[in-house]
């Protein structure tokens, strides 16, 4: 792969199954820019990474004459993390009460860290240097169980349709919360004030009312209130068994919606007692599809690395350079469920 | 209150708005015991904890002038398993796999521990000793969300009536499974079978079907599976956390339910790489009560308090008998919602 560069795609399972068209649209591409510098017999392969390039390999092979070449998804989410962390200005930030603010990594101290990668279900990983790192801890409520139950809930028809659903719901018509049992001082003795959620979707036990009679907003509100402060708890816990001081939250699911890092910051927050912040990356989706890139150098293709990250860094001074490159991207309807991660697009 | 003992119960919220004539009857029989023996203007108070002592406080006095002596409920939840495991012979117990395992507890070597109370929400408590206690965590992901979710999904009529649907049911219909993404071998390379959950609901994102077209049982049942895991994967973090080696898990959502309780105990062993284990209360549901009614010796209500106690020690030989009294309340459909505990009833 040369001349212009490469291109990161995410394909959604759906998409794998349904749009061949698209698909083979996307093989033409790669297999237009590997034609020429590909040795022989090495004309369609790719890398790629996630569950999909695992449960689609045979798709692939069949259907569109390309092999996959697996990457290992943990060790690609870590090498993007860490690219990424390092290369590009304006990649992490905190994001809190509505305030968005990027910090700077020092990367003499970037390790150890906690990736949290949210897609489908969570893995957290311990970060401890490039290439190192462990898979301690995950859990399998994450974007498929928000998705998929969001979607028996409220018959919406994508990921961000739910996700705009919750943005105009209110959580407390279904939670129930501290406030509800003990009134307007909540549980002050054990520190839980009476905006505390006591029970999500506890309200929905003792109301007289079916499914229906709620408005998909509000019940959108209340799925992901409990999936994103469950997700932040179980970071936070993580981060303090090891020692860790920054947990970066990455994965699609997150997809810069401000009430969803607003409520993984808060959990963190409340959990740690203010001591820990969560961190959220710019280029959440795509840790994956950069790793994998980067395992090209590791097999001696350091050129095509190389000239990657070259042209990458110089242009990391202007982060709005950098981001539209690959925000175009980032805001399609796609989804991290099976997905396929296949090429870096940088272009000039 | 003296003769006969006293009267445990607890009242489920519904029921406290909808059944006064049931809360009148209990009342009279409050009235009744407490006649000859209270202070005169003492006759109708009554020892109370929970959330529902705080919320009904003015309706147990409006509708049926009796004064809600409120117990705090952390202190209660203590007291009553302090005294359970150390007065009744079979009261904590392992279960897994199916089996069930009665565990001797040493009173000098029962602290610290790890209290887990499942009500609608879950309180985690570190107990040091005697009214020595801290609460150290929780998760608004309780017994509520698993009954307000489950009665949104499937419309049931009753705990218990989803309990039995998930016991029908096949998790793997809407879960997606590690193997479902990765195939036969699991991810295996981070301890991951083919048979863990990758994402709790996440089947539903891709299949083209509505929630009616999903069995009711399976989808009680994966919900029953998500919560259940959940709650053993933040009770072994907190655990650990602190050192302490023994989880005890409490509250009515459990009440014996051997699918809730294995899986559980899975979760727990699963994340500790087998070194921690999950451990049940037999009377798991009432330790609030006992506890509120523990806290009489604490005002010099010695009498009351030793009578009882003595009296449970020298039938705690026989388990039997002991589970006799209290069992039979332990298996109506009453909840931990809101609940107002009042009274022990141990029948001779």
């Amino acid at each position: 792969m040369a001349g212009d560069g490469v291109e990161v795609a995410k394909l959604e399972e759906k998409e794998l199954k349904l749009c061949e068209d698209q698909v083979s649209h996307l093989a033409l591409d790669i297999g237009g820019d590997q034609g020429d510098e590909a040795p022989a017999g090495d004309k369609h392969i790719v890398k790629a990474t996630g569950g999909g390039a695992f449960k689609f390999s045979d798709l692939f092979k069949e259907k569109l004459g390309i092999i996959l070449d697996k990457v290992d998804e943990m060790s690609s989410l870590v090498a993007g993390a860490n690219f990424l962390l390092k290369a590009v200005h304006h990649e992490a930030f905190t994001y809190m009460d509505g305030v968005k603010d990027y910090v700077q990594i020092d990367h003499k101290d970037l390790y150890p860290y906690l990736l949290v990668n949210v897609g489908s279900g969570v893995s957290m990983i311990k970060v401890d240097g490039d290439n190192e790192f462990e898979r301690v801890s995950g859990t399998s409520v994450g974007g498929g169980t928000f998705w998929g139950l969001g979607k028996l809930l409220t018959k919406c028809k994508s990921f961000d349709e739910l996700l705009e659903l919750s943005h105009q719901g209110n959580n407390r018509v279904i939670d129930m919360l501290v406030g509800d049992i003990y009134g307007g001082t909540g549980y002050s003795k054990i520190g839980l004030t009476s905006t505390t959620i006591a029970s999500s979707f506890g309200k929905a036990v003792s109301q007289n009312k079916e499914l229906e009679d709620y408005r998909t907003e509000d019940v959108a509100r209340s799925l992901l209130r409990m999936i994103s402060n469950n997700i932040g708890q179980i970071a936070y816990l993580n981060a303090l068994r090891f020692g860790l001081k920054r947990i970066f939250f990455g994965g699609f699911f997150i997809r810069g919606h401000e009430y969803t890092m607003d409520t993984i910051s808060v959990a963190v927050h409340f959990w740690s007692n203010g001591e820990a912040k969560a961190l959220f990356l710019h280029h959440e989706g795509f840790l994956g599809a950069l790793g994998a890139f980067m395992s090209y150098e590791k097999q001696g293709c350091t050129d095509i690395a190389h000239q990657f990250m070259e042209e990458h860094s110089s242009v990391a001074k202007s982060p709005f350079c950098t981001s539209d490159r690959l925000e175009s991207s980032t805001h399609t309807d796609v989804k991290d469920n099976g997905c396929i991660e296949c090429r870096v697009q940088v272009r000039n």
